[in-house]
């Protein structure tokens, strides 16, 4: 993998600064180093790479896997790396910028004294929950706020994961709360896995992470039907704006998922990918006529006023110049904390309804 | 509108033939100029010209009408142009090319004597029908093979629609079959219009085109749930092989639609656009397994051997390198008739399903 210098010499870095604090960010994918790798203080933290996704659970883990493989829980929310450097304990989006909503809130998610003892950790986790700034989705067992779980472990300047055997006995030395752990399972253990991920899709979770212990360790992901209905519902009021791949590719993994556990028949899951879309694009079109605007609100609480004030400008930096992020409320609470609420604005489903009101034809 | 040397002039054009008949075709829209303008014996057809599409009703025919217009059904097939150019009548498609299909049923669509008394009349029709060699969907009311409905009326050399009246009169005059008249309406005349829109889509008819009569006439589209839902059915299979916003604005359409009408409420139209999308793509996916592509089947009768075999070389022509067109069987038939058979493949959705049938993955 290459060194700082040469990372900087791909010319793909962007400065980026946070509360007077400066790093450089790869802005996209070259060659094997994923976006989102970044260098702070000359030290470098890789990117997490892509996992390859499997539609076809049976022959994709005999072709991928040659041995035995760790089952973990995937869970919908945001992937962040978390690092102490030079004292700070940060935590970077996928992106690799620091995220200011995440960072202000890392003493109420983990136990940060882990970074006293092993000062070169990159742990890498997901956010999830109802009240995260970033998602329209939350998986059913986080009820309220947000939670992180840990998944993976990287150290300072290096590209590779801890094999998940020390991952958890790491996590467990120093008590992190880590995603579900499905223990070690071989290619064939069809059965038993189909049986598993029904579970998950009746509970309504997103799906599973396979990970090889090996020196160079095959991954693979793969996800419930339950979590493509679930990211077209919360999503549906983005039908236009959203690349339109993101539905399509959903509604076919949905067929293969069902077609995969033998799940074909059943009006519930018509009716629920029907509903996915109508139910948000109808309330969509409900809260247009009353305020001639689309939007959401979101709403979460962090433990510093000026993380709030940077979560927006974060926001507005990433989301692009047309959705509007429009700051509906910050202020404190009893407990001291500031509970920040903005809305997201959905522009072209907006653009398009306006025009639509003001009687407008369409050409396609 | 330029004449014929200002159309070649602008480079656009294509030179085509049809059994020794050779033509020029405008491959792409070109300022005014609708693609599919073609020139023949000197002669100018212009091209059918898009016509813009009402999303929201109430407000698009106040906006866009400021007179009465003529409302007519939009039929579920595809467009044509008729004329007799040197003796020979031909249909060109809406891309400008001669059509070997319909051009060989012809004297079975329409009392072609039509042209013997108006010999600079270009007609413009929908076929439509469950043996059609283009569509997967045909409207409920064509029970078998196809049938032609005139909707509008050209001259050669002339851009300009004669206008509904004499193009009713016309039709009746010559015995031309139709498509369904539904009179002359305000834009206020929205209760009547709602209705009308309510039983088409219960009736699974596909919408209506607003006409204006009047020097500069105005024109839009309407189309019902019914004709989103059915597009889906018959093209679920066509998922990954249609640009995703095909299906994407089908969906949103629907939403509007059933907003429009107060038809929000529903387990039926949610089920239905779910197993819009599910059932064709199990069923291709049963299809892949059984017999290692997915296909569809079909079927058209032709008078002459040589037309079945020219609109095979035109639909390897026009459906581009990808789409496998396969001959399964021509056969004479006892009544002299060609039954042409042929397979369609859907190549993006066999490439997949064979990638994971191999166990590939995918990275998105």
């Amino acid at each position: 993998m290459p060194n700082a210098e040469e990372i900087i010499a791909t010319g793909k870095t962007r400065p980026e600064h946070y509360r007077g604090w400066d790093y450089l960010r790869l802005a996209e994918d070259c060659k094997d180093l994923p976006r989102g790798t970044l260098i702070a203080d000359r030290r470098i933290i890789y990117g997490y790479p892509h996992i390859g996704r499997l539609l076809a659970l049976q022959p994709g883990l005999r072709e991928q896997f040659t041995q035995p493989f760790w089952v973990e829980e995937k869970v919908d929310g945001y992937n962040v790396r978390i690092a102490r450097l030079n004292g700070l304990t940060l935590a970077f989006t996928r992106g690799g910028y620091v995220c200011p909503y995440t960072t202000d809130r890392l003493p109420d998610l983990l136990d940060l004294s882990v970074f006293d003892h092993e000062p070169e950790l990159v742990i890498c986790a997901e956010v999830a929950g109802p009240d995260n700034p970033y998602l329209e989705s939350s998986p059913a067992f986080v009820t309220r706020d947000v939670q992180l779980f840990v998944f993976d472990c990287l150290r300072l300047d290096r590209p590779d994961f801890l094999p998940p055997p020390q991952t958890y006995a790491l996590a467990e030395r120093h008590r992190l709360p880590t995603v579900q752990h499905y223990g070690r399972h071989a290619p064939e253990d069809n059965a038993a896995l189909l049986a598993l991920l029904r579970r998950l899709d009746t509970e309504q979770r997103e799906g599973v992470v396979f990970k090889e212990e090996a020196p160079q360790p095959r991954r693979a992901k793969y996800v419930t039907g339950s979590a493509n209905l679930q990211d077209i519902e919360a999503t549906a009021t983005d039908l236009l704006d959203l690349p339109p791949e993101y539905f399509t590719g959903r509604i076919l993994r949905l067929a293969l998922f069902l077609k995969e556990l033998g799940l074909e028949q059943g009006e519930t899951i018509q009716r629920r990918l029907g509903s996915a879309f109508l139910d948000g694009l109808l309330r969509a079109m409900r809260q247009y006529e009353s305020e001639q605007r689309c939007y959401t609100t979101f709403r979460c609480r962090l433990r510093s006023r000026d993380n709030a004030l940077a979560l927006l400008t974060h926001l507005d930096q990433v989301t692009g110049h047309k959705v509007q992020i429009v700051q509906r409320d910050l202020r404190e609470e009893n407990d001291g904390y500031w509970m920040l609420e903005f809305d997201r604005s959905y522009p072209a489903l907006n653009g398009l309804l306006s025009h639509l009101r003001h009687g407008g034809l369409i050409f396609d």
